[in-house]
């Protein structure tokens, strides 16, 4: 008799990414000699994370890979060390090796949600350097691409927010994300029939995030009022959007140099040939370029570039995030930070 | 002492759109002799078509545009034809001429909705055909494009279905949509301050019509989780996704002959070397091309297919959607309806 269904698909999906990163990923000398790739899972003893440490530690061995564990301690709650510490006992209880925690300091950029990701994956960034791991495993669901997709859709700021979280991601590919196509049910009930204890983090029930009230309120009113495929539509949603947003960033990077004359000024007349789509690509490349900070820089300062072009009525200079300011200057545009 | 703001703001969007129609639309020879371009306004006698034909009817006298206006009688409930003559005669105190009713039959093709929108359009193109109208309002309003988006983010079928309703659409763009900027709200606001009576359509507070769920339960929770400028941030999607789309099918029509070979049959070594955004749109004209109805070829169908480029194992035919077969033979991909 196999393993129950739920086990079995969380292992597959393990499976295939370790076949992935066999094929990608050299082995890699490293001081014990051990020449196996040590691939990682970062857990935070959630159910998904736990479920993808137990599948990490059943098919490692059988695949000829080096299987870790990592946890991340934010010290933003009361006893988070003493969290860490068990989940690293029970990452090692899995037979995992290495295994740690790693205490970081989280910031106020960007919000509370978004201060604790930086200061999660810089943490996970130097651990993976340090042990030479060829990926880091993380937990992400299908329901958590869903929610990512709505956040996205709320800053309306166009597809390449829609697209989610890769299945692959940061330097190299590093960060991998194997149960992208699987729900949170099926990590679940994998934890669940392999008796695995689960913590459930105090934050994720937290009205005061907005992943939690996304998670609790409005995706399930959205699959009442649209039908129960509606997770499955938005990580659908964001895999089609991030192929379209690859190709059409490929299309201004390639037009670019294209429309600058000699002095790297842009050519009004040349921009306002191209499709809006590939034209306001190729502005937002301008304005990252001149200085100004991709996170800070919206639809809406875009659009106003876009009208020196479309709506030319001899406005002033547009001033962008990172004290760029943008001029129309005798057909062309020109892009200084001052 | 000017107009209420809300109806300033109604004004103003109809006005720029009648400029914008008698910059693109030559006076028309009418029977009658009069040559200015005549604007009609479809009015369900709700809220939203109640304001725009008050505002058409301000605006088109001193612009010199000739100002009529249509409703629909669909036949799906009781009394609707009272109902239509009741909008008629409030048409025709605006001072709108020619006014109509038109009572169509609203077959059951695609659902209740999709029906009646088919039956809908096609008797408003006909009055516009027999009264030679350079265009026809309609008073969607930001809100409803929210609502659009939505409906399609739950079709997962990608960026197109996201891109809602084009502020101009149908044949030479007959179709306009001044309000789409505009919010419901002040809409409703522009008829209470004219003393405008309007009418309620029961269907839209219908829980069994998804768009009614989706405007009374999904959005407004939506809104609490997200903020209040989700239906702004969703009316942006929609902007920036059908431009993008565009690009996108534009890309697709101008690399499709390349990868043909002379028979018409698709060479999978050309297709793999093509973004994957753009062989999808390569592969999804393709299909419709041999015969396969748009409406019924979803991104699922799409993805089938390129799996036989992209992971190609000898797997047999696609059979897609109108009888048509996909094969892969001899490195190439062959489309038939059988």
């Amino acid at each position: 008799m196999g393993p129950h269904p739920a086990v079995a698909a969380i292992r597959l999906a393990v499976r295939r990414v370790l076949h992935d990163v066999l094929t990608l990923a050299p082995p890699v000398a490293v001081p014990s000699g051990d020449r196996r790739p040590l691939v990682l899972v970062a857990c935070s003893g959630g159910a998904d994370s736990m479920a993808l440490a137990s599948a990490l530690a059943f098919e490692a061995p059988r695949l000829g890979v080096r299987a870790g564990g990592v946890t991340v301690d934010h010290g933003l709650q009361h006893g988070s060390d003493l969290r860490a510490a068990e989940v690293v006992s029970r990452l090692a209880a899995f037979g995992l090796d290495p295994v740690e925690a790693v205490t970081v300091t989280v910031g106020r950029e960007g919000g509370p949600e978004a201060a604790a990701r930086d200061a999660r994956y810089a943490a996970l960034d130097a651990v993976a350097e340090r042990h030479g791991a060829a990926a880091v495993l993380l937990g992400h669901t299908r329901d958590d691409q869903a929610e990512t997709v709505l956040l996205g859709l709320a800053r309306g700021s166009g597809i390449r927010s829609l697209s989610g979280m890769a299945v692959a991601s940061g330097a190299g590919g590093r960060y991998r994300r194997p149960f992208l196509g699987l729900d949170r049910q099926t990590a679940r009930k994998a934890c669940m029939v392999q008796s695995l204890p689960v913590w459930d983090d105090p934050h994720n029930e937290d009205p005061a995030y907005t992943r939690s009230r996304v998670r609790h309120e409005a995706l399930p009113v959205l699959e009442k009022a649209l039908g129960k495929g509606v997770v499955e539509a938005l990580a659908r949603t964001a895999r089609l959007s991030r192929d379209d947003a690859d190709a059409l960033d490929a299309w201004a990077a390639d037009v670019e140099p294209s429309v600058r004359d000699e002095t790297g000024a842009l050519e009004a007349a040349k921009l306002y040939g191209l499709p809006p789509a590939v034209r306001r690509r190729v502005l937002r490349r301008a304005a990252i370029s001149a200085g100004s900070p991709a996170g800070s820089l919206f639809a809406r300062h875009i659009e106003e570039v876009d009208r020196l072009i479309t709506g030319w009525r001899g406005q002033g200079a547009i001033n962008l995030p990172g004290r760029v300011a943008v001029r129309r200057q005798g057909g062309r545009l020109v892009l200084r930070q001052g």
